[in-house]
């Protein structure tokens, strides 16, 4: 599988036929999953915890340290994906529609490099 | 778009060109990507912050509570990609690994219907 | 130290020796301490992750469970007392305004049992 | 109310008398809480959510963002407050015991200056 060729749906399945096999749903619930997408958040944040804005370059040559961003990446995409299925979510519309809006709340002109 | 047919790429270049445009590539580091997605996690826990595990059934029906929840996990959608187009990580290869990992980690005849 | 006799300055104090000695100081700015608050709160939910609400009123006789508890609300308590180290902040004032605060927004009438 | 003169316990009793005259027992149990001390976490987090480490020395002077600031943390500390009564733990002593066992963790020899 590879970002440019996977349909979200092809993620989503890969996750739901894992919660399946265990028969996990009772604890998949959109509580639960919510504060496990915010408990991958937090390890991943780990990572960054104490580096300084500009010693942040050196990360992505730390292969160790890479593979294991990547997995706390996955970690939260997998909870992303459940919590979606679980609440029947479209993943790919929501998105572009919040886009959208984040559009008109950003407009171009007003917030080229700068966040406020 | 839906995520029957969109693959993750293309969600990918919605947010990479969002951010593009306004020149936002300085503040989208690992470092803010990462509290960014934790912050966003927190916005969608606060939807259900009071509810009790047995009240979860009535929000799919709640059509204002889930348009914002809707919203919430495309945010945190967006800055994981976001993430993942800073570091160059593929998210889908990524997350199938993990899975992998985590089938090895969670037998099925051990873990059907507990997680510990 | 015990709750009832010791000062929220007494626990600033603990904390800010610690860091001192270590010449940690350049590492605890608001920042990092904020995104440190963060990370040891998810440590705390990720007891509760897979927990009914109705299944919680056990993990009070699990004395391991227990001690890890306390350990992670100790950690949490350390990064607010740096942070408001730092940042020069009375803890105690803070929450005394913003009780305070909180009594005008839930009028005791209004918000009994229920939360909105 | 300060620092230098309220203990613990007092601030204890400031929420649990706040929690008690709205009878909100029954939504601050223990998942209940930990996860709402991430969530104002993370709205802690959000004041430096695009601030880059060597920006952060302005933010004390700014009058408006130091209130805010202070209201958040605030809100972490009652939440951190009331999980403690609700779990019958006691906060000063779980913090010495944890600050020893970080002092063991890390020496500071080892640790002086350096967080690895």
């Amino acid at each position: 599988m590879n970002d440019a060729t996977s349909t979200v749906e092809a993620l989503k399945t890969l996750v739901q036929d894992f919660v399946a096999e265990r028969a996990w749903e009772p604890f998949h619930d959109a509580k639960n999953l919510s504060a496990s997408i915010a408990i991958e958040a937090a390890e991943l944040m780990e990572h960054f915890q104490w580096v300084r804005s500009d010693e942040l370059g050196s990360i992505q040559d730390d292969h160790e340290a890479m593979h294991e961003i990547r997995e706390e990446l996955a970690d939260i995409t997998a909870f992303v994906l459940s919590f979606a299925s679980t609440m029947k979510i479209d993943l790919s519309s929501s998105l572009a529609e919040k886009m959208k809006k984040n559009a008109i709340k950003y407009p171009v002109e007003r917030y080229r490099g700068r966040f406020k």
